[in-house]
């Protein structure tokens, strides 16, 4: 275990910082109780399921695209003979989920004060840049972080852009967050470093089935966990 | 006129460097009829632009927030007897905007090759990341940039981040833009230079009403217009 070159560390920011999909379940379950006339909840969930991954070319992540994907799926499932009521209620589901207050997981303070004394922090998230930058503001966390970097997606070329563009080189970049997919593999796989802090639940679109042999792979149950592995350096 | 210590030009894109409006106003007159049995096109119109500019805080800028603010103005004007089949013309009409093709204005190309020469050219662009990011890439112009930033809002303070990430003084920096709010007096206000090509049509959002008396300030008809004001430097 050497983080002994790290110079960046990088934060997701959505289940990593806050809690974010408890409240897309939370909007689901509301969505789903909305068409049970027409379909099992099960049913319902699958069509939206489907309908999200379809239209992230159209309409990339956050909420608005989920509004506009559940408005899609009533759409779909309730036909000619779907009220225009619930309609209504989606967008208000919306509206609700964008206002929700941003909730610090366990840890998350200590752990920036702690490593911004050594280190360069950053946050690197994808979704939609006004609710991104919502949340940031609301979480009081802003001045941890020397910069800010959020993206439509998070593939190997999006942190290679945002490594030169931080001057750094990819064994000096260790990237910190829920997702294996968005957050750890990209940047093993450009050479840097990766840490897994898995959150209670993860989005289908998310998971990834796989076991990681890599040096510089790490995992953590929780983030202040991570402290320890930068202790001794 | 004096643009010499000028480094960096700052290009807005949406009609600047392509046209875009015109799909908004396409889009707006198709809305409009969908909703002709329930109230005449100047009044939906105003009803939409009202939801438009409460929404801006909750949504932002681009098409999707546009796509939502039409469904809340077709269930505020239609009620209960609105037709489900209105509110599937309204995702028809989005879904068929996001995928308009980008055609660039008169002298773009001309003037992005001459002028990169001798500068450093950027785009500062607002409105949706993916949306952008997408029009960015139809638009074959990625290559002339040094740098692509994309910001939910264009005020002074977004500007001078700017500025400062570009390690340049202001009066080192030129916007290009045909939005006197967000492309030009932000810019001068911070010392900075600000050239006004403006498009055929203006969103009523961004008009401003307002003599600039600035000797930092230029106007030009049209974008290869600008070439001349660089041209002896």
């Amino acid at each position: 275990m050497s983080f002994k070159d790290v110079k960046v560390i990088g934060f997701d920011a959505d289940d990593t910082l806050w809690a974010n999909e408890d409240y897309f379940r939370a909007a689901e379950e509301a969505f789903f109780d909305l068409l049970e006339d027409y379909m099992p909840s099960h049913s319902t969930a699958r069509a939206l399921f489907s309908n999200e991954i379809n239209n992230l070319p159209l309409y990339g992540y956050g909420i608005k695209a989920f509004m506009l994907s559940m408005v899609e799926t009533a759409l779909e499932i309730g036909g000619k003979t779907l009220p225009i009521e619930v309609i209504h209620k989606i967008i208000q589901i919306g509206r609700d989920q964008l206002e929700k207050p941003v909730l610090l997981l366990e840890g998350v303070t200590e752990t920036l004060q702690t490593l911004q004394k050594h280190y360069k922090l950053v946050v690197v998230t994808k979704g939609d840049l006004l609710d991104q930058e919502r949340k940031l503001d609301k979480s009081g966390l802003v001045s941890y972080f020397h910069h800010i970097e959020i993206v439509s997606e998070k593939r190997k070329e999006d942190y290679l852009k945002l490594i030169k563009h931080l001057d750094i080189k990819p064994q000096e970049f260790v990237m910190i967050g829920n997702s294996l997919k968005s957050d750890v593999l990209p940047v093993l796989d450009l050479g840097g470093f990766g840490i897994h802090v898995p959150f209670h639940t993860t989005w289908e679109h998310e998971k990834v089935d796989i076991v990681i042999e890599n040096t510089q792979f790490y995992h953590a149950e929780k983030l202040n966990d991570i402290i320890n592995l930068f202790k001794h350096e």
